[in-house]
């Protein structure tokens, strides 16, 4: 039912990148090529990894995931970022959301990582009260910056 | 003024990691042992790199930067997620922070990274003011979501 994602995923997993998108309202930035999936998932020495949510009877992908390590200063050790979790609408409701998360914190158990963490948009109700059900609870003392775009090149420039 | 973290560094990083974690309230959660900053740094194909800030004339450690890479299924493009940025209260106006950030934005210019990323306290309103003079901006729209602890263990164990 899951299982990690392999090469000839890669314009599936495109496609699924931009159905989340567009359920994010964000269609328009999901500017993501199979070029720079392959590259990323498949290149040498990879930081990005891909899982893979299939049916049982029909084999058919009905939801993905994607993550990479990152680092606690606190605990000193690595976690799971989930950078997208997605299960295609006709799909929802079979357990596909929960396996994929289940497989991630089996991942993080075995490796001896502190956490396991992602984002989620704040008017998305469904996912919030799903995540808290498996006991992850919300940063609310903190807030992401980000700098891009010209703000970063500018900055990287000086 | 700004270089590369060398495994020499590793214990001031430990003695920097514990004053921040203090100056969040947090100091009780700062577990980190130089065995492990040393493993995640400086081990075969570290995912975490950092950065030191140096004063000047007395070449004296006065802040660091700890980051890795992550990942973006918009851009299709790594990014930098800056996990820790602190500098000394005794070297603070003297331009290490921005330093700092400035090598981070260099980095990531350089290397075609689409964002510099970092979580902020929402009571750290000079912190705020900082980065939102270098053009940064808050995520105010999304909330991370962590499983830790007793609840990851269960969930990784089914």
């Amino acid at each position: 039912m899951i299982r990690s994602a392999v090469a000839e995923d890669v314009p599936t997993i495109v496609e699924l990148i931009r159905e989340l998108a567009e359920y994010e309202k964000a269609l328009d930035q999901a500017q993501a090529t199979e070029e720079q999936l392959h590259a990323a998932l498949f290149g040498p020495e990879p930081a990005v990894f891909g899982l893979i949510a299939e049916d049982d009877e029909s084999c058919e992908t009905v939801g993905f995931a994607l993550w990479f390590r990152n680092f606690s200063t606190w605990t000193g050790r690595h976690g799971i970022y989930l950078e997208d979790l997605y299960v295609r609408p006709e799909a929802r409701g079979g357990g596909h959301g929960k396996a994929l998360l289940t497989e991630l914190a089996r991942i993080a158990v075995q490796r001896g990582y502190s956490r396991l963490e992602w984002a989620v948009l704040d008017w998305n109700d469904p996912a919030i009260g799903f995540y808290r059900s498996l006991g992850a609870r919300p940063m609310d003392e903190w807030t992401t910056f980000r700098l891009t775009g010209e703000a970063l090149q500018q900055l990287g420039e000086r």
